[in-house]
Formats: structure tokens, C-alpha cells, sequence
């Protein structure tokens, strides 16, 4: 099968692309360095000392004897991504080619416009170089469990019947989404429903947890594929950001109450679920939703949980609250499904205190290169004009 | 009040600041053309002789003894846009500056990415404006019905009560929108719902229906000041484009079976909706959602009307039925909810035969300048590749 990943250097897109060329698929990758490009900006870097892509593919080819194709460049650029997917013709497009992160998408107004334009108008690119030179691909997408927010009831996959008045319909899930990255993803959800609608393509939008977790089966073979691994208050997620705060003696950031609840999942599940969702794809004309996280955490219990792991291994951990920078509710019900990938055969690595021990282990090893201040947060979601003049002032020098 | 008018120069932007004019308030008009210059790349043109903006705002001054301020530029440069909010401070901004027809956005690929990326950022800009600089304004802002598609469930104004697993929440109001367009406006609505949530910001979102009609009270005063009337394929709506087939004596074009149903307002009460929601503001923090339209008829009835009130003024008018260039249910169930507007104190013109005659009336006296061509469909939803290359040629020269 010919697997386009776009967004191929990135924190998920490098260790699908080895997964897939692992099994023998024909690889080729698509980055145009969005993300590397970003932490330059924000003076972060991954834990993990990654190397270039030419050098990864390079690396990877020697160690597992398999070669994946890259091109460089802009899926926002229509003469590029036309040219790529003429060229590769594939089968499955898993998309990861956007800008990922919340705080950066509320940094100012900037920063706001270019996350839209860059994942909106990216993704309408993709849909279009489907529709006209393969109709047939499967496009696998890359969406967000955060586009549903916390409504009062049950979060279904997808979309929800509906009575009302006596009638009754099968109708998309109402967003709530919680920040203009989480937005982003919204429009690009309601896009692509049109184009399967419309246009017969077919679709799985993924909407994804948060992801935890180093390595997986493909990138731990040599030092020289390993994957990248954020913890700034831009990139890095909450378990991944409270255990280098738990290596480096910091107290963990927990936002307000920490009541918050979201669903997580190892990265190494991210792998099994987009190869289960191409491995399974939609009819034509097909649109489909699959909430893709294993387990449920308030933001609290994950701090416990590291501060327990962190004592066992010879940590003193504390914990820290501190103003929630973000607008959301600190307390909440929440229920979300999540059976479809279990039923195409999702076998979980589930969250324990032995997993974030070796998490806790790893960040260790690479514990000289932690920026302790990059993991406190400073973006907030309602700028008092000085804070607002701090980032503008950070994000500038 | 100081009331700005984005998208001033259009067929809704010019009569709704002629009207605040008239009424006393400071207004200042914002336009980059975008419209004129949409009618130069297709060849087509209003129906009436429509002047400048500056010889339409000099001459509503000498009319009216009022003047309205003109910035000519785009709300999607920060630049400008940033500056007029700043230099006028308005009080309420009616937000009009989106390209607003359907089969435009759907031509090809690129007028479906300038579509979303002109109306979603342009909005986007808007939103970071009254955020940073004027954050007690009322954002009035011109959304459509589209926005809902049409459910199997009665459609309320913009939330609705779900009840699910014996939990229950008022959430928005599930979106299947049917062009590329349309979509940027769902875009644009959750993003403004974002903006009042995290920001603070007050706006009305105004869901509003298919418009029919010409003139308004200041419009029809004096010659030079004359709206703009659409009946070509992008920018005419249903019931104008029926009466200029029907003055030109071509069968109206009504798509496939007819059973599409809409809601519908007169031109008189779009102003009028604009001037209650304006003068009843919502709180800080409150996003709320009017259903802007005062009746709901099928495309075939509508056709019906125009057919009889045709004869009523010695016209021959035959009913032609095409394909459906679209790709929307010929027949479906449409009930939609349209109370908060009436609850402001809404009355509405109905539409009557003998509407539709004096409509007739009107548009013959400019027969000379109808061009018949120009109301045939043939941007199609789902393009062939020989339709979509005759679009294209079309487009080009």
C-alpha cells in the first residue's frame, strides 16, 4: 500500500511513517518543518536529541533496510501538494500536517490566523488533491478529542441521535471546542464531512487524546530514529510535561482545581490505531469518527500518579496549583466513548505506575537537556494587556 | 451610536448604512470591493445601474444631509483593519465583508480557499479588533440558514436541549452546511461563540434566510443612491432570479424536483432585523443566535408565484426544471424556529403576489442591461472533469 504521511517529522507522524515502513508499506513523508520551525521560535527543543529527517530516513534505512521517500514542503502550497499526490498516488493520507498546540494557537492574533489559515486552508488543499487525482484514497485525519469540549452528557464518536419534538435524526455531535487550535480542527471536521458527502471521498477523523509516551517499537531500534519528546508549555502534554517537572525537582503545574478530565493514550496506542484505521477503511462517500484514547484522567490524578511513580524511583515530588491560564471548566462531568477501535481490535498499554516510572527513567538520561522555566506556562487564554506585552516580548527575542 | 458597516458597498451593506444614517447615527463604511470586483471576473453585473461608493455617499449627502465616512480596504489586512477600529470606535460593527455566494465557493479550488480564508481570517481579524480595542462593541454579524442544512428535526435558533443517557445540556446547534461557503460560516460562528465564551465579546449571530427584493425606504429616494440587484448564477438569489427569467420570458430554472425548502426574507426586514438586534444588545459574554427570516417555501412554490404574478402583469412565464447542480435533498422536511426577532418586535412584509408584480415592474424597466445567460447553472457541486474544465475556461476569460 502507498502510505502518504503528511506531517512526517513531527511528534506522531515520524514513528507512523516507521511503523508503516516497518510492515513494508510504501512510505513516502511530507514536512515542511512547521514544528521545528516553531520551537526555534520559542526557544524550546525536544528532550530527545533528534536528528535532521534527511538523517533519520537515512538512519532508518540502515537499520531496518527500508526506504521511505521525503518531500519537503507546504501542503498549503497547491503546486506542491498537487505535484506530491500526482506523483505517489496513495492509497491512505494520514494527516498530522498541522499546528498542534492550544497555547500557541492563543499566543496573539498572529499566532491565531496563521494556526487557522495553515490547518483550515492546508487541509481544504488535501481534500481537493483527493477529489481530483485520487478519489479513491483514504484520508485518515488527525483530529482532537478537545473539539467536543465537556458537555453535560456523553460524548458520543461522532454524532448523536437526536429527538426533539417527536422527530428524530442522526446528526453531527455539537463542538465546543476550547481554544483556536481546538477550532481549527472543528472547521477542518465539518470540511471534510462535506467532501465525503459530496464528493464521495472517504474519511476516518481521528479524534485523539492526549498522547503520552517516548518511544515505540520502531524508533527505540537506533538512537539515531528516535522520536522527538516536547515539554514546553506549548508542545509538551500534561503527563509527558509533569514528569520532566518530577525529574528536575519543579512542582508539577497542576491548572487550577485539576478537576479537569480528558481522555489519554500511549503513544505507542497512536501507532496501533491509525494502522487499525487504515488497515479498516471507510465505504465511499463515507465519513467516520472514532474517539481514540484508552483511558479517562482528571489532570489531578495524573500529578498523583507521577508523585507516586516519581517516590519510587528515589524522586521527591511535590505538587504545585497554579492559576488555570486556560478558560475551561475545573470541575465537570465527563463520559466519552470509545469503542469503535476497540472493536476493529485495539489492545491498550494502559496507564500505570510502572510505565511512568521508565517514562521518569528516560528523561533522566537526557535530564542535562531540560530548560526547567519552558514547561511553566504564560500563555493565558484572556491576556491582561501586560501579560499579553510578556509573551509578545518572549515570543520576540 | 457609532455604527461600521463591514462590506458597506453590497447589496445588504448599502442599505443598512443608508438606514443608520438616517437615523442619526455616526456610520462609517468599510469595503474593499470585493464584490465588484467578483461581477468583473465573471462578466456579469447588477441589474441596476449602481454608482460608486464615493458618488453613492455623496450623493446620499446631498439627499439626505447626512454623511457617512468610507475606509477602503480588507478587514483580512490587520494592518488597516486594526487602524479603523482603533481611529472610529465603534459601537456595534455589522459585519457584512464575506463573500456570500455558494456556487462561487464551489468554481474550483481556489475560490473555495480564498472563500474560507477571506471569511473565516477576515473574521478572525474582526473578533482580535473588538477583543483588543473596543471590547464593549456588539458584533452583529451576518450568518445564514444555511448554516443548519436541513435535519429531520424541527431547527431552533442556534442551541438546542439534548437529553442523552439520562443527562441533558443546551448545546449549538448541530451544523450541515451545504457549500464550501456555507461552511466558512459555521467557521466563522463557533469561532465568534469561542470569542464571547474566552473574551468577553457580545454578539448576535444572524442566521438569515434566502433575501428577495430591491429597494428600501433610503435606497429608492433618489437614483444615484439605488441598491445593487443580482440575478446571475453566484450572486442572485432564488426569487430574483425567477423574476428576471421571467421578465426575459426563459423558463425558470428550478432545480430537480423543487421540494428544497428555504427560509425567505424581504430586503425591508433584513434592515429592519439589523436595527432591532442592534438597538437590543446582548450582555458581555453572550453569544445568541436569531433566525433571521419571516417565511419558509419551496423552491417549486416560489416558482409557482412568480409564474402567477407574471401573468397578472401580461408576462408568459414557463416553468423549466434541471438537474440539480447541487448536492442537496429535493425533498426533505424543514421546520425552522424564527421567534426572537418577532419577540424584538419584528413585522414582517409578507411576500404577496402582488409583491412579486411590483418586483416584475421594477426589473423591467432595466430589461435593456439583463443578460439570460447569466442565470443558467453551471457551477455543479460535483464537477465532471469536462464541466469542471468548462467552468474553468468560462472563469478565465
Amino acid at each position: 500500500m502507498r502510505v502518504l504521511v503528511l506531517g512526517g517529522d513531527g511528534y506522531l507522524g515520524w514513528p507512523t511513517a516507521c511503523r508503516f515502513s516497518a510492515r513494508g508499506e510504501e512510505v513516502m513523508v511530507v514536512d515542511n518543518f512547521l514544528r521545528r520551525r516553531m520551537h526555534l521560535e520559542l526557544g524550546s527543543e525536544s528532550l530527545t536529541p533528534i536528528r535532521s529527517l534527511h538523517e533519520r530516513v537515512n538512519a532508518w534505512q540502515e537499520a531496518s533496510g527500508k526506504s521511505i521517500s521525503v518531500r519537503v514542503g507546504d501542503i498549503n502550497d497547491w503546486n506542491f501538494m498537487s505535484r506530491v499526490v500526482q506523483e505517489f498516488e496513495p492509497e491512505t493520507i494520514i494527516h498530522y500536517a498541522e499546528q498542534p498546540s492550544a497555547p500557541y494557537s492563543m499566543i496573539d492574533r498572529d499566532h491565531a490566523v496563521s494556526t487557522q489559515a495553515n490547518n483550515v486552508l492546508g487541509t481544504l488543499n488535501v481534500l481537493f488533491a483527493i477529489r481530483d487525482f485520487v478519489p479513491n484514497c483514504h484520508l485518515v485525519k488527525l483530529g482532537t478529542m478537545g473539539e467536543y469540549g465537556t458537555p453535560n452528557i456523553d460524548i458520543e464518536e461522532g454524532f448523536i441521535e437526536i429527538s426533539h419534538n417527536g422527530r428524530s435524526d442522526l446528526l453531527p455531535f455539537p463542538k465546543q471546542p476550547g481554544s483556536l487550535y481546538h477550532l481549527s480542527k472543528v472547521h477542518d471536521s465539518h470540511n471534510i464531512m462535506f467532501g465525503c458527502r459530496v464528493w464521495g471521498l472517504r474519511s476516518t477523523d481521528l479524534n485523539q487524546g492526549v498522547v503520552y509516551g517516548i518511544e515505540t517499537l520502531e524508533t527505540s531500534q537506533d538512537e539515531r530514529v528516535i522520536n522527538r519528546f516536547d515539554y514546553d508549555e506549548c508542545f509538551g502534554t500534561a503527563l509527558n510535561r509533569f514528569c520532566v517537572q518530577a525529574v528536575i525537582g519543579h512542582p508539577l503545574t497542576v491548572f487550577g482545581k485539576g478537576g479537569q478530565t480528558r481522555g489519554f493514550l500511549n503513544i505507542r496506542d497512536t501507532i496501533q490505531c491509525v494502522e487499525l484505521t487504515t488497515d479498516n477503511p471507510p465505504a465511499a462517500s463515507e465519513y467516520r469518527v472514532f474517539n481514540q484514547f484508552t483511558e479517562q484522567f482528571s489532570v489531578a490524578a495524573l500529578a498523583d500518579l507521577v508523585a507516586r511513580a516519581g517516590t519510587e524511583v528515589g524522586l521527591r515530588v511535590q505538587l504545585g496549583h497554579i492559576d488555570d491560564p486556560r478558560v475551561e471548566k475545573e470541575e465537570h462531568y465527563y463520559n466519552a466513548k470509545h469503542t469503535r477501535l476497540l472493536d476493529l481490535g485495539l489492545r491498550p498499554h494502559i496507564l500505570s505506575e510502572e510505565l511512568v516510572e521508565s517514562l521518569l527513567v528516560t528523561i533522566q538520561k537526557h535530564r542535562s537537556r531540560i530548560r526547567g522555566e519552558a514547561t511553566i506556562p504564560r500563555i493565558r487564554w484572556r491576556p491582561e494587556p501586560s501579560k499579553a506585552a510578556e509573551v509578545e516580548r518572549r515570543v520576540s527575542t
